[in-house]
Formats: structure tokens, C-alpha cells, sequence
């Protein structure tokens, strides 16, 4: 079993997949979010997405820097987690209008007091004026907050977001095909609309990456943060502490892996109402890193050849846990987390946009035709790497 | 601090109530669900709901059963749990129809293994089914399942709906007034729609319940089962195995703790579709139990002078916890757990009504009026109780 199973996590979620294979796959069985007719309007030009996700073990973290610093503020970034792991997913099937926000917050009362609660919320209703600036229709609708310190150690934040859209607006990913064009969005850096620099580490691969860093002290202060049957030897193994500055960045270890997931929310917005004729697919690389892609198209080998140099936070993880470089790219974005498939005209489109964002962008590989299922190869600095659905 | 306190959870919720405090109350600030304009539809003449609950510590003590008896299906329970919690909080502002569901499942990968998860989902499944069958149209639309061992000691249940309703059809249980009398629909025995005794528990004071209830024995067993800095005195204190039987049930202990949540969707449905006129609020007795009436109408005091005799899972906790018969008042429903409050002439259509369902009915009290704040005062076989809101 490798580290990532051994501390009960899976990139893969196989058992899951298969616990909702018999369910009903929706209108658009190909789609990144699952699509359903429009039982909130009744009008059949419509249809009605409702998608849950969270921080994951991310608020763990908080936690810890939270308890070390006293400053509950922390928590804001994960509240912005947990809508991003959302729209971000929305966006592609095309959606990114309109949505209605629920949050729903589990927390063990003794260690996670109302100011924690407090900053959660606070960070919500932040997060989403500022969507609302840069032109993304989204309302809080009031969500739970539980009490359940015999289930949690700590708290956890997760968010489910509801809206309608037309159904000639959804993008299904079914378009993709040979000869496209794979445009990366960077997840690092420091964008317009953020505050400050993004190490880029998203809301996936978190357990690993606490574990990776962080030094063992963490564990005898914090013993209610991790998971008690973890073996021994994976928990908090690294050299860190929560205010060593990361080196490549202008940021500590903690800030860099507590760095608010970026929505690309305003750049695809800009592309899809002018520009969708273009686009055959969307993929946010979430769980399953650089392989997401792997589950949309058909008859589709990927190739990524041309991606960025990966950013100083995931160098880090990987020279301090010695994963290899071809596990590196499952678990974690490794650079950008939205990638826009597509006609090769997009390039130029997707750069203009993304200048009057600050944000890096570049075409990072290409759609070749693959005989059997979809294949993915990667050809980094740092080797060639093969990957093929439901395989290693 | 009380026992209650001790172990982590509050009926009043306090501080989270004060951290909501500042947020906007939506279009309908006296109802039981928060109600915003339909940015779903853009019609001035519909509203938007989306609300989010779960089973809380219930999920824990299926944990404890599941291991126990080594049968997953004991989970399709908590499903049910995870949804009424929230379609009976819909039915208190007038809402039962055409509603869409999102679950929220959190795990520890190690301990609970997929068998669970498909449980979960196929009782959501199961249970959305007999509601189409009894005239609530809901579709399930997917859902979140996140690994997340360093958050979670076993698995937490939650549940989002969204719907769109007419302005004209909400009840804002604003309408409560002196000379309402308040109907009580029972939380135990047997409805039509139901294969087996109800305790009655629903997913309210679980914590309490089982703790007080459960025998030390499964605090070695299962450590995983309950928060470990809950002081070891307050750690399943009781007499009960989860397999001997419930005196005056037909139910195990493990079996009445367990007992799901009963909807009153088909008869709050019945009734406001033929008598909304007579209606002037709705309560679901859920979390603060039977003084949750507090927090609705202006000026009011509940009189309730003639509930259900308690039920027996009810009295075995008083029984065995020697909690006050005023706390338990708070922390449970103690025999109904939805109260229709309006004119007198409800009770007869009620009746007949629940007659249909099986389901036991009575007239439990009456509304007078009170000078100051809203006041309840509760005269049953065991005492004269006060209540007052923010007061103990």
C-alpha cells in the first residue's frame, strides 16, 4: 500500500465509483457535473445543476494555524475553498451564472469555538461579493451548522451549489476529439483578483501534502488533527514548521499550502459567452491531478508536453517525500488546474483574456486519437509518464 | 456544565447563532427555512429555498451497529435521516414538491468501507422512491463522497435540497396568534408508510441518547465511535447492549435508537393543499425538541397541557440518565414531532387526515398571549415546566 492509501486517502475513489455506477447518469452522461431536466422551471430548454463538494482535509490544516497563530481569520481561505471546488467544476459544463450557495459546517464544539464558525462565514459572504465584482451571479442562501464532536476531530466545510441553464449552453466534454488544443490555466501565482501570490495547491492532495511538510512536533501538539490510526511513521514526517518560508515564494510553508483555491470563474465566463463555438471540452483538474482527463472524450490520447515548470510548493512536496514524479501527477494540479480543449484558435483568445487577469496561461499539449480507451501521456522535465484509465 | 455540554453539543447553539446573526435574513425573516427572491427563475412571483442538514451523531451509532452485527443496511436508515431532517423543515414554510436533493458524505476510508457507502445511496435511492410513491415528487441529483480520515473518526451524513416556490404558497409562521390551537403529530408507532415500530428519536439528542443509553462495553470496542475528551464518566454510560430489547417496543435498543426519521410529508402536503387557510405556522420539533415553538410568532405563549404520554424510548433515557424532566423537554421531541398551529377548526380535518396514514394525532396545547417575549409552558404527567427564549 502506498503512503497516500496508508493514510486513508485515494485519488481514485474506486469503491465510490462503484457504489453510484447503477445511478442514473442525467441528461448529459458525458458532462463534468452531473445534469438533470429542469424540475425547478418545468421548461424543457432548460436543465438543473446541483453539485456538492468541500475543503476536504485542508480545514485540518486551518486548524493547525489556526491553534498556532490564534488568528481565526485563517478560515476565510477555506470557506473560498469550498465554493471554488464548486464553480469550478460548474464552469465546466458551462455554468458560471445565477448560482444559488448553501454551506454545510460539521465541527467538534470543544476544540472549534464560535469565532472559527464566525470566520467561516464572514470568509463566505467575502468571497462571494468579490465573484459578484468581477461578474459571477452567486446567493447565499443560509446553510447548517452541526455540533458533532463524536464523528469530527476538528471541523469541516463543505458547500453545495444549485442553478438552471439552457441546455444548448452545456458544455458535455463529448466534443473533444483528435487535433484539439489543451490550454492550461496556471494555478499559481498571483492574479488581479487575489491579494497575494497563490502557491497553487487547490483543495486536492492536502492530506499528503500536510504529512509531507510538516514536522512531527505538529503531531504531539495536535494529536486531534490527523487520523490516530495512521501509521506512525506518515504522520507530519517533514522538516517544517508552519512559518519556515517556502523557498521560490514570498510565503511560509503554511500560507503556501493554506493558499485559497483560485476560481478561474471570470476567465471562462469572458470565453464562453464570446468564444464557445470554440470550446470542445473543459476539465478542472481536481481529485486525480494531471489524469482528470483521463474520464472525458472518447478515443482520446492525451498529450502534455509543454507544461509549466512545476511550482516551488509541489517541488517541495515531491524532494521532501521522494513520491515519484509520475505519482506527483495523479494526486496533485502540479501547475494549472483548469485546462480549455479546444479548437487552436483558442490560444490567442485564452491569452488575452488571461493578460487583463494576470494570470499565466499556455498551451500545454494536445488531443491525439487513441485506438482503445483514453490514454494519457505526459512528457515533463521531469521524465515521460503514462497513464490509461483505471490503471496505475 | 451540564452532561449535555460535556459532550460537545448544544440544543441552543448560541454561538452560532450569533455568528449568523449579521447575515441577511432573506424575503420571509419570521419563517422556519430562510426564503431568498428566485434567482432561479427571475419570477417575482416565486421564491428560492435551499437548505442543508443530516443525521448528525446518528451516523455513529450505525457505525456501532454496523461492526456489531456486520450488515451495511443498517446505513439506508441514516439516508433517510440525512433527508427528512430537511424536507420536514421545507414542509414548516409551506414546501413539498418538485424539490431536488444533494447528499454530503464525509468518511474515514479505513473504517468504513464502500459496502457503506452504497447503503447510504441506495436508501437515499429507496427512500425517494416511496416518497414519488407517496405524492412528493423529489429527484436525487449526485452528491459529494470525500475521504477525509483526518477529519472524520467514522462517517458524517448530510443532505442539501433546493426547490422554487409560489410567494403566495409560504407560510412565514407569522400568522401565530392568541386562540390557535396547536395539533401534534405523534413521533412513535407505526404509519402506513412504514415497515416497522417507530421510537420516535428522529436525529435529534442522539448524542445524549446514546451515551446515556449504550453500555461501557462499546467504549473499548469502538473508541472510534465518540470523541475521546468527552470526560470517561460521560462515556456510554448505561446499562443497554445495542441487541436487548426496548421495554414497551417491539424494538432492540439498538433498533429504537436507531428508528429513522419519520417524514409528515404526505399529510402537511394533504393539508395545505386543501386548508392552508386555517393554518397559521408550522414547527418541526427538531433540534431545542419541544421548545422550538419559541423562536416563532410575536407575543405568544404555548400552553401545552396535553402532549402524548412519553413514548418508551423517551422515558428509558430520563429513566437511566436521571436527566431532568425540563432538560428533556429541550433536548427531545418526546412524542411529536410536528406541530400544525392555526383555528380549531384544524383538528378534525387533521384527524382524518393522519386516520388514513395511521398516524397518531392529538390537540397538544393552545397559543395564548404573552406581554413580553414568546413564553412556553409545558404541564405534563411529570411536572410544570417554563421556558423562555435565551433563558434556561
Amino acid at each position: 500500500m502506498g503512503r497516500y492509501q496508508s493514510r486513508g486517502v485515494s485519488s481514485k475513489k474506486e469503491d465510490i465509483h462503484k457504489a453510484i455506477q447503477h445511478l442514473d447518469q442525467g441528461l448529459f452522461p458525458t458532462a463534468f457535473c452531473k445534469i438533470v431536466e429542469d424540475h425547478l422551471g418545468e421548461d424543457p430548454e432548460y436543465c438543473n445543476i446541483m453539485h456538492a463538494d468541500g475543503a476536504g482535509t485542508k480545514s485540518s490544516l486551518a486548524y493547525l494555524y489556526y491553534r498556532n497563530s490564534g488568528d481565526p481569520s485563517i478560515f476565510e481561505g477555506i470557506a473560498q475553498d469550498a465554493i471554488v471546488m464548486n464553480i469550478d467544476d460548474l464552469l465546466c459544463v458551462g455554468a458560471y451564472d445565477r448560482i444559488l450557495l448553501s454551506n454545510t459546517i460539521g465541527r467538534n464544539a470543544k476544540l472549534v469555538p464560535g469565532e472559527v464558525i464566525q470566520a467561516i462565514i464572514d470568509g463566505n459572504e467575502k468571497f462571494v461579493q468579490l465573484l459578484q465584482s468581477l461578474g459571477i451571479v452567486i446567493t447565499t442562501t443560509g446553510g447548517e451548522t452541526a455540533d458533532v464532536g463524536d464523528l469530527l476531530r476538528t471541523v469541516i466545510v463543505d458547500s453545495t451549489v444549485t442553478l438552471r441553464l439552457r441546455r444548448e449552453e452545456v458544455i458535455a466534454n463529448n466534443l473533444i476529439r483528435p487535433g484539439d488544443i489543451i490550454v492550461g490555466l496556471a494555478s499559481f501565482g498571483q492574479t488581479s483578483y487575489e491579494t497575494e501570490y497563490n502557491s497553487g495547491i487547490g483543495s486536492n492532495g492536502l492530506t499528503s501534502a500536510r504529512h509531507e511538510l510538516l514536522h512531527e512536533d505538529y503531531a504531539h501538539q495536535y494529536p486531534e488533527s490527523f487520523d490516530p490510526a495512521i501509521p506512525q511513521d506518515l504522520v507530519y514526517t517533514g522538516p517544517f514548521h508552519l512559518d519556515d518560508p517556502l523557498e521560490g515564494t514570498p510565503l511560509t510553508v503554511g500560507k503556501a499550502l493554506l493558499s485559497p483555491t483560485r476560481t478561474y470563474a471570470p476567465i471562462i465566463k469572458e470565453l464562453l459567452m464570446e468564444h464557445k463555438s470554440l470550446v470542445s471540452g473543459l476539465v478542472h483538474c481536481s481529485g486525480g491531478g494531471q489524469t482528470k482527463c483521463l474520464r472525458f472524450g472518447q478515443g482520446i490520447e492525451y498529450v502534455k508536453d509543454n507544461l509549466f515548470p512545476v511550482p516551488p510548493l509541489f517541488r517541495t512536496i515531491q524532494r521532501v517525500s521522494h513520491t515519484s514524479w509520475k505519482e506527483m501527477y495523479e494526486v496533485f494540479n502540479m501547475g494549472h488546474r483548469m485546462e480549455i480543449i479546444g479548437s487552436a484558435q483558442l490560444l490567442p483568445i485564452v491569452q488575452e483574456i488571461c493578460a487583463k487577469y494576470n494570470l499565466q496561461v499556455r498551451q500545454v499539449g494536445r488531443c491525439e486519437a487513441s485506438k482503445g480507451s483514453n490514454r494519457l501521456t505526459i512528457s515533463s522535465e521531469h521524465g515521460v509518464f503514462e497513464y490509461q484509465l483505471g490503471r496505475g
